[in-house]
């Protein structure tokens, strides 16, 4: 059974003010929970299906007390989305902290707004093997239901650090800055090399002016038909298959 | 002034069984708009701010009558968005008409079910030059407005036609077909030559069972990181890229 102050706190983890007070949030489905249990995240609270509670019964590290069985018709009622035919968990956030570079490939992106493209950027990322994204503080929040959902599992390889990008960059300019802009080299042409940041704008106005200054390799992907620009989701994918595709 | 039965007609046209009775459909935004009123489709009733009228007053083909103007708020509260600052038409659909093939590809979508996935692959394939696509009858209603909204006006460019798949693909047998499928020959290396069928599958279930045997070359896009698939659209995004790659 579910108090129903249990199903309220849930709620309210939707909503960017309650999680950041919380520091928790909320995976559903059994894709994402079982990422969840993999991963190194504490898992404070988890309602499962009599399948899935036995499908995970070699122990993730939760207390008997904090584990519930509930139907799916209870799930979903508990949940962001109208389906859920496996888990909800309740997690604790990660602290924000800036990652420390290798030499690796790291996603910049300027002002990410719609948390379905961030999910699935960073399930695109994860997918190419990246697992840091810097992004500006109006990014869609990493924690978001929609954005959660969307990485299918990638939340748990993939860091985002939320951060004012034009000080974080020009204290980077070691670095090489790649900008996906619509009038810049072909990205079958470039020479990637081994490490550099990849900057992705905004879905309606692209890379900021601030942040367009500093970028020295501005890249674009070459167009045959008739579309005037690409989903923000697509080009970076688009973009990460041309630097990876010599280095398999 | 818009009638209430007006309003009403339109909020019925977001369901598939009234698109199909009225053969009417509803496109929002200025970007849509702008694009619907330069193609052929016949517009059959536009609302739009003043400003945005007075955009476009070079004269799209609709009676004085079926012009009125609406304030931004009108036009959401009518829509199927939240938010709309520029136009809503009502549309006469196509009919569904098997298209005339000539030597170039043809995206084939095997149940893809989500409004945005398909409305994201729609622009791509515009952008690519790509505009006759090839849906199983289980795909998402191109005219749903979600699809539309994606398209960013690419759906005046790509023609979709609904089928059943098998039949389809067995009449055209002396074309090559490629599918997009989890263990095929990497998309780095296929010669796709001058045509063919690119075949993508439902989001959780790839390329069904009677189509799958029909595939004479199966194609993959390689893998670096941990993420265990890719969205169906960033999957059909990158597999475009790299057919279209060599050929600009």
């Amino acid at each position: 059974m579910i108090s129903k102050a249990k199903a309220k706190f849930i709620k309210s983890l939707q909503l960017k003010k309650y999680r950041k007070d919380e520091q928790c949030f909320v995976v559903e489905g059994a894709k994402g929970v079982s990422e969840l249990l993999r991963s190194d995240y504490e898992v404070v609270w988890l309602a499962g299906t009599d399948s899935f509670l036995r499908s995970i019964q070699q122990g993730a590290a939760i207390a008997a007390t904090d584990l519930v069985e509930a139907s799916e018709q209870e799930l979903a009622a508990l949940g962001a989305f109208t389906t859920n035919n496996a888990a909800l968990a309740i997690a604790r956030m990660r602290p924000n902290v800036e990652p420390k570079l290798n030499d690796e490939f790291v996603l910049v992106l300027d002002d990410i707004r719609d948390p379905g493209n961030l999910g699935t950027i960073i399930r695109t990322a994860d997918w190419y093997g990246i697992n840091k994204i810097i992004a500006s503080e109006e990014t869609a929040d990493f924690y978001n239901p929609k954005v959660i959902s969307a990485t299918m599992g990638s939340f748990c390889r993939v860091n985002v650090y939320y951060t004012e990008l034009h000080s974080y960059l020009t204290s980077k300019t070691d670095w090489p800055l790649f900008g996906a802009i619509l009038a810049g080299e072909s990205i079958y042409n470039v020479n990637f090399g081994q490490k550099g940041f990849i900057v992705v704008g905004n879905e309606s106005n692209g890379i900021s002016s601030k942040v367009l200054q500093l970028i020295e390799k501005p890249i674009t992907i070459p167009r045959i038909g008739e579309a005037e620009s690409l989903n923000a989701s697509i080009a970076t994918a688009i973009v990460l298959d041309n630097v990876f595709r010599l280095k398999k």
